[in-house]
């Protein structure tokens, strides 16, 4: 089958055999998106060796579960021993021995076919086409935000960056009824929010607006980004972060020690709001798709990914 | 009267005019004790200006409140608008316009007198004695940790560093039960964490320990804390940076975001814990105390307590 591997930074679609169930469920991929963490494991981060991607819709081709055989499925990425703490209450996201489809010891989903546990796989419901479908893990990562801070209608939430991650951060935080502002630089990538009726501005119109937020989303993975939430909160504000990127940030340890800042990290969400959201068509994923390529211009597909001003590029096998 | 001033990184003793109680409470001093905020101001930290200290015991000389007049008294440091709506929530720590004892805007307690909001003093018990009272503030600080994070029995909790603070907050933290290890490179500092039955530690020992601490409390003020107190924390755990200090510190980002840590900062806290605590004798402040000179010798009182192997220096008026 044909996959987009990565080898020491060097990224190529290869034919490799199409892979055995071995236990877990055997998934055809139908179409596959393009997140920046794939750039970034594309630049060398987390070390990553073999088939890149994780976020995909695909059709059950085998499974010990025989009622998922021939279904539309999404998948969580992080699969885990299944025999931890962690994992036996039902959540491997932080099993210490856990892989995670096309990130952490395990081939992904920019391939014909990728193979996860079954436990991990999810039905589509029949209301969400495919190409809404291949965001549920993206939106399930922005829904993560709530598990990690919470939002409520009286509060003020800024998000900062306007990308992909951004753009479904500040749709999910507009959903409890808080006042949420996206930051960015892009025109036309702010408009989806407008459309939403979610308040832009502007990362220098901003930092005006210093010390008025109660929670700050950062998820423009830039230093940048990250001095101007911190700049953003108000004391006792709520700082999270979002974006995964290499390299290390500085930060003004006594603005967080005098003001009672908190900082917490989010990475993936669980799916099940992501889906219900999806199906209730309560987020715009529609507007964030900006190209599609065949599998097989996988590596112009992430070129294009990598572009100013390109959102989603989804890739079909 | 007699006040410890710095202006411009000089200190110096100098004879100034008694404060008059101007609508606030007149407080003679008593004892005073050298924090390492009031070292760190001393090299310009805050663009403090004026008299310094924060932590002191003393005795009502003037209030509108009658029934103060005499009493001992310790003072919280931080005086609020009294109209925000921090302040009507009865917590002016973080009220945008507040003074602070010797730190922001008003002159400390390194002196003779001081004056203090009525509202801000709390009589000390009378089982408690001067030389532990000037403990209130340090010690309300360390319970500070437990208002930023839930700490149980079954958790494990690493304190990095071994000076006042650390030894302060590695005490405070063992009494809820949970394990706690206190890491510094000081034997002399460390046994009396050890008299207390917690476990200690030097940092290169721990840090063999990476990702086995529920919550982590960063108590050195330096770099290397700080990155050793991240390493130590399990997934999901918390870091609470307790110490104020000048310049910024590195922090991986993706580490944060991957293993979804929390980071939150801790200042003050609240005296009415600490008391209760001093009172009951449930922590051991006397091992603490190094040295204790007049007010007249307060520069080399500063130049002591900035020494490596000194604890707590007091200043008595």
């Amino acid at each position: 089958m044909l996959a987009l591997r990565v080898d020491k930074k060097r990224l190529a679609i290869q034919n490799i055999p199409t892979p055995l169930p071995e236990g877990e469920a055997l998934v055809r991929v139908v179409l596959s998106g393009i997140c920046n963490t794939d750039l970034e494991i594309a630049r060398g981060y987390a070390g990553f060796k073999g088939t890149i991607g994780h976020e995909f819709v695909g059709v059950v081709e085998a499974s010990s579960n025989n009622a998922l055989i021939g279904q539309r499925v999404v998948g969580e990425i992080n699969a885990g021993c299944g025999k931890c703490d962690l994992c036996r209450a039902g959540d491997p996201r932080h099993c210490p021995t856990r892989t995670v489809l096309g990130i952490v010891g395990r081939d992904g989903a920019h391939a014909e076919f990728l193979r996860l546990p079954t436990v991990n796989l999810q039905i589509v419901p029949k209301q969400v086409v495919d190409e809404h479908a291949v965001f549920t893990e993206p939106l399930a990562a922005a829904c993560g935000i709530l598990e990690r801070a919470s939002i409520t209608a009286s509060d003020h939430v800024a998000v900062i960056g306007d990308g992909k991650l951004g753009l479904l951060c500040s749709q999910v935080a507009a959903l409890t009824g808080a006042n949420v502002l996206l930051v960015g630089k892009h025109p036309p990538k702010l408009k989806i929010a407008e459309r939403r009726g979610i308040e832009t501005s502007t990362p220098k119109q901003t930092a005006k607006r210093s010390r008025q937020f109660d929670v700050v989303v950062e998820a423009s993975g830039a230093a940048q980004g990250f001095a101007l939430a911190l700049d953003l909160l108000r004391p006792k504000g709520k700082l999270v972060l979002k974006s995964t990127f290499n390299g290390t940030t500085e930060i003004n340890a006594a603005r967080i020690v005098v003001d009672e800042i908190s900082i917490v990290g989010s990475r993936c969400g669980r799916f099940k709001p992501a889906i219900d959201l999806l199906k209730k068509g309560a987020v715009d994923v529609e507007s964030l798709i900006s190209e599609e390529y065949s599998l097989t211009d996988g590596v112009h597909a992430m070129e294009r990914a990598a572009k100013r001003g390109v959102l989603k590029v989804l890739l079909r096998p």
